[in-house]
């Protein structure tokens, strides 16, 4: 297969890369790590390896592309406005569009560009960081889930899940995509958006100050709630099993909150924004999530105009 | 009258000094600005003209005060802890002590001190601030509403209104002392709260950003369905009352969100973490509340830990 990745930030180099080390044909289109990435390729640390792709096909727009069979997006949701323009060179009436962003509402976003029966959704649990041009460290994790937009697996998916587990990447199809997403959001909702909202509140501090976790519990058990109206199966017990599996992970800076404090857009419509809407159109109550959406809202806005001031 | 005055910041000043210049015995308990206060008394800037009071009767503590009929507590709720250690001194048997602080809990504080029939409460409605030692500066309203704890207005409550009526405040009493503070603190838990939370976000700002809006009228219904839980009967339009009451008000500031940013304490128990106890005890559900609350004590925290770091 033919692959365009497009937003080759942490996330589109490392599964870009170790597919294009199994030999597919991976092209990455880039922007600020064009030139690094042509240059000298790329370079992930990798669990105390390091792996090299020293010849990386870059490209500065889509149309140098050409037509491809699968697409990977791997913008940040903040930038999807740019897709309606990146994508048509590189579509022809087979190609696949598999979104591997976060939030909700990105497989929605690409089905109206493309038919929604070609559009393929990843949840990647993954801890990654760009840490300089070109350069990618993986810190753990890794696994990916892929689907099919609200259908069932199909050859295509498989042979795209073959790929990645060829490549080393430990993959799972599912038949619920969405409701992956839901189950995912729970955590993403609550540790992200208090993050912020709070001050630097690591994943330790959340859970050790009893109205902090009293107010995460509140916000899962609302995500919850949005995603039984929408006909998913999560059980209420999800939300303390989020706050049980999060006990060992430290001090850890949920990434929203790096984001926020690398002056980064922080994804805030796709993790609380599209949420809140969900929960308005179906009329069930989210008090917690209407207010961390107000004040996050506002806190990002003011954080990208700093940033924007001092650039 | 004797009167002593816990607390001369700048309500304690602006009261003290009208009621000392209708001749009362006010006896002035100060800290920070003792040594000016003595040698130059208090200078009120109001509505244009100056008020001085020259020599006012300063103490830096009680004891040197004595007992006294009335005892007007001005200080900040954050320093309740102090009243047991400062009261004893100024009591007789018949002592009355008049709380003028924010948020709720304050008179209960009191009457864990002394017998409950001796504890009054007043809300001041008034824009009032310190702006150099001895000096307050007076931006507009000046009313007070008293009442005693728990009981209608008795003869010494009439007495203590008689009093300010003469020294020019206009004076109300109510004989629902704690509806009137629920009633305020709807205002207060939402504009306070949201002005901190989402990064000095001044009044114009939450009545004019939908969401934030939305989520002020969120936190109003809670505090409502707190204090009729409670047994008071604010109506439920009381919130959107407010909101549009607070149209006029510009990018006015609220007092906590001045306080955080000054780096002095926040009442944070008094004005959200009193109601939320209540609602607790009361069963009463309420998710902004908490989530609001969780996220305030935190910030304000930090912000006094940053505070000591630079004192």
């Amino acid at each position: 297969v033919k692959i365009a990745i497009i937003g080759a930030g942490a996330i589109g180099g490392y599964y870009g890369t170790l597919l294009a080390l199994q030999n597919h044909e991976v092209h990455f289109l880039l922007r600020s790590d064009a030139e690094t990435v042509r240059e000298r390729g790329w370079t992930l640390h990798t669990c105390g390896a390091t792996l090299r792709l020293p010849e990386a096909k870059v490209h500065t727009e889509t149309a140098s592309i050409g037509r491809v069979d699968l697409v990977m997006v791997a913008l940040k949701t903040t930038s999807n406005e740019l897709l309606p323009g990146l994508l048509p060179p590189l579509l022809s009436d087979e190609t696949r569009v598999l979104t591997l962003q976060n939030g909700l509402g990105n497989e929605e976003f690409l089905a109206r560009i493309l038919p929604a029966h070609r559009v393929l959704g990843g949840l990647c649990s993954v801890r990654l960081n760009r840490t300089a041009p070109g350069e990618i460290t993986h810190y753990g994790h890794g696994s990916i889930t892929l689907g099919c937009f609200q259908r069932a697996p199909d050859p295509f998916l498989r042979t795209v899940a073959d790929h990645f587990t060829g490549a080393g990447v430990q993959t799972q199809t599912t038949d619920r995509l969405e409701e992956a997403r839901w189950k995912k959001l729970v955590w993403n909702v609550a540790f992200n958006g208090l993050a912020i909202a709070a001050g630097n509140a690591t994943v330790d501090i959340v859970l050790g100050e009893p109205p902090l976790r009293s107010a995460a519990l509140t916000l899962m058990r609302e995500i919850i709630a949005i995603a039984q109206a929408s006909g998913h199966t999560l059980p209420e017990q999800w939300a303390e099993f989020q706050l049980d599996r999060s006990e060992n992970m430290g001090a850890y800076r949920a990434s929203s909150l790096l984001d926020y404090q690398l002056g980064r857009p922080v994804e805030v419509e796709a993790i609380w924004g599209e949420p809140l809407r969900k929960a308005q159109a179906l009329g069930v109550a989210t008090p917690a999530l209407a207010q961390l959406y107000a004040v996050l809202q506002r806190l990002c806005r003011i954080n990208a105009q700093r940033t924007a001031e001092k650039a």
